[in-house]
């Protein structure tokens, strides 16, 4: 913990001044002054218990990943400052994070299987399990009170008491034969439903936990070969799997399972294998923005745009790079593109009514990452190489802010809490 | 201020604790005890003074408005639970609220011009100005640094700084001929925009408040008489203003203001001055889920499909009675519609894909409001004249828990903070 907060600070002075210098003045002379003193002490303790925690809105707060350190940052987007640093949080590498629904407290998924819970207002750490030895991410339930994690080794979904950490479930996951599959594309669903994707099986699950007890869970085999990764539209409908072993995407609709899983954007990836693709792109990636989705095309310098009614291909638009996350600003008006190594310096800006790059971004090397305040009148981007986070105008591109961080990767703001499959 | 929170409590009765017992324990016989009493005192008060208010994410709060009373409670929706009731609001009829970016004020607007801004965390009246003599609601900029008020009288807008109430600027709304106008459907949009309509005048205002010393004003005249409420699409692109003096909607794409306003939807309200418009339904009381939008008839029992690409009439589905809200639940699934006097007591449930109505419900004599938590799985409704305000589980349609409140009327939680045009 540092940089306890003003409030707490002129607190604790106040409090002491009171409680050492009136009752010093109104003690009779001879009177033994050491019961004060042990009564201060305790007033002191009492008073610094409540200072180290803040009292303070959550809605403005976040966190920022430093990967190499093991540790976060917790953050303030509207005074645009670090408030605390919490370490002991294991590999960060591929970290993740979700919040609770009160948006006091972040769950952050460590790929050594780690989840911690950390509380924002306190810059504490509130618990730690390491709950298998190497993961991928998760998701927190619609309601608040389950967090799920999917897990590379040895594969499956373990389900947590979001409160205290508790497992309150385990998935695991198993093919026909009985071999264990590594678990990728793990979301929150409408419903209380976890929805995931068996890498080695070829299948997608969906859950759900209304009673953690006794899962409910529907199938979906033979979805294509090894899916690396999924998404989910940002009203909960559309599940989004992609393939590593063949071209197109499997898409499930749950509204309407029943009508089991079908391949869209048949082109996608086609012939990919054959160009070098520095970093396989991330599905959550993805931008959606009105009717259009916008996604980086694999081993391409090309942002592809697709119709999200057909999921037809509805163009190609050139960039700086191999994109590796497209993210929309929250009015759906602009994406905003960073890159794979050696061009991962840069950003580009797209205008999604004339589908032309509109403005370039040069951070620094290592853009890892991009986050859009709410209501998107700032986007925070973090410069690996340059121990630093930016924080930049979206109407006007002026850098507003500069955070020093260490190794900065994921940023994410508590906004998170109240959105479906992020 | 009422109902402390059980954190607060706690820790007074253990700073009571530690401190009556462990100082008297060890106080020699004889000596004076009125200093360690005084100091008793002084750290008590100190523990109160804290214990007011919560420690405590603020993302899961909202507030309830009591419209006879005045007053408003601050609820908890993850404990569905009232924390604190705030009094002396003044007139709260056709009271609604916006939250500061840190989810921890809200700022009411009442019907008699007063402002008021409230702390959800301790539950008290931070400030109240009486701005105007007649006011019909506000907008928070997209930064959160200003809070903008319309008014019937004198007419026109004011601005004021969100954290201390200050008035920063007056935007009154004459036309050409110097007449005062009536100001509705204000309205927030992104790149720190307030939007609005000119009641008396048919005009539609955007000012870009970016240096609120310099309100830089773009205006559309003559775009439909007597326009009397107005909304935003949830992505801050299209603003839509309902006509009382003819048919049809004006429609301007913030995105193209160049392009000036269109009308569209001819056919709405045609004819219906001949049927009697028991309530004048709100058009914040639109749904737009995916690619369509779903709005009241007026006048008639019906809610009208609309398709948001073409904006043309799509379908129109039968209900109860007429339509007042008509609000999407946050994944599109389905839409929630209340009615207008008599037929107040009912609240009717629409599948968006199948367009049926799938279930009724009776909460009782005057729903007035309803609101769903941020990812949707449970509705806050108010029932007026039951005084309280019931909580539905949105999947099994079950009754989850009912707060007694005085005449309760609009319901708001803090995720809107997040939210363009709310």
């Amino acid at each position: 913990m540092k940089l306890p907060g003003r409030k707490g600070v002129r607190s604790l002075f106040h409090f002491l001044h009171v409680s050492m210098t009136v009752p010093l003045r109104m003690m009779k002379k001879g009177s033994d002054p050491f019961p004060f003193l042990l009564l201060v002490f305790f007033c002191s303790f009492y008073g610094t218990a409540n200072a180290e925690c803040l009292v303070r809105g959550t809605g403005d707060l976040g966190i920022v990943i430093e990967r190499a350190s093991g540790s976060v940052q917790v953050v303030d987007t509207t005074a645009k400052t670090s408030l605390f640093r919490v370490e002991g949080l294991g590999d960060l590498s591929h970290a993740s994070a979700v919040f609770s629904r009160d948006a006091r407290y972040a769950y952050v998924f460590g790929r050594d299987g780690g989840l911690s819970k950390i509380d924002l207002l306190c810059g504490s750490l509130v618990k730690r399990v390491v709950q298998a030895g190497n993961s991928i991410g998760g998701a927190i339930s619609q309601d608040g009170t389950l967090v799920a994690v999917s897990n590379y080794t040895p594969g499956g979904v373990k389900v947590f008491d979001a409160q205290t950490l508790a497992q309150v479930a385990d998935l695991p996951a198993a093919d026909e034969a009985g071999s264990l599959s590594k678990v990728v594309g793990l979301v929150d669903a409408p419903g209380q439903r976890f929805v995931y994707t068996l890498y080695d099986a070829g299948e997608i699950r969906s859950v759900d936990m209304h009673d953690p007890d006794k899962p409910q869970m529907q199938r979906f085999r033979d979805i294509g070969r090894l899916p690396y990764d999924a998404l989910i539209t940002p009203d909960g409908r559309y599940y989004i799997a992609g393939l590593f072993g063949e071209d197109g995407l499997a898409m499930l609709d749950l509204w309407q399972p029943q009508q089991g899983v079908r391949r869209i954007l048949d082109n996608y990836g086609k012939g990919e294998e054959k160009l070098p693709v520095y970093k396989m792109p991330h599905l959550e990636g993805w931008a959606i923005a009105g009717r259009q989705a916008f996604l980086p095309a694999v081993g391409r310098h090309e942002v592809l745009v697709v119709d999200s009614d057909s999921w037809k291909e509805a163009g190609r638009i050139a960039v700086h790079g191999q994109p590796v996350f497209v993210v929309a600003q929250p009015d759906g008006r602009r994406v905003w593109v960073n890159f794979a190594h050696p061009l991962n310096d840069t950003v580009q800006v797209i205008d999604t009514r004339s589908l032309q790059v509109i403005h370039t971004l040069r951070p620094g090397k290592g853009v890892l990452h991009m986050e859009f305040t709410p209501r998107g009148e700032a986007v925070w981007i973090s410069v690996r190489d340059a121990d630093t986070v930016q924080v930049y105008d979206t109407a006007s591109f002026k850098l507003l802010a500069e955070l020093p961080a260490e190794k900065p990767s994921g940023i994410f703001f508590t906004s998170r809490a109240h959105r479906t499959g992020l």
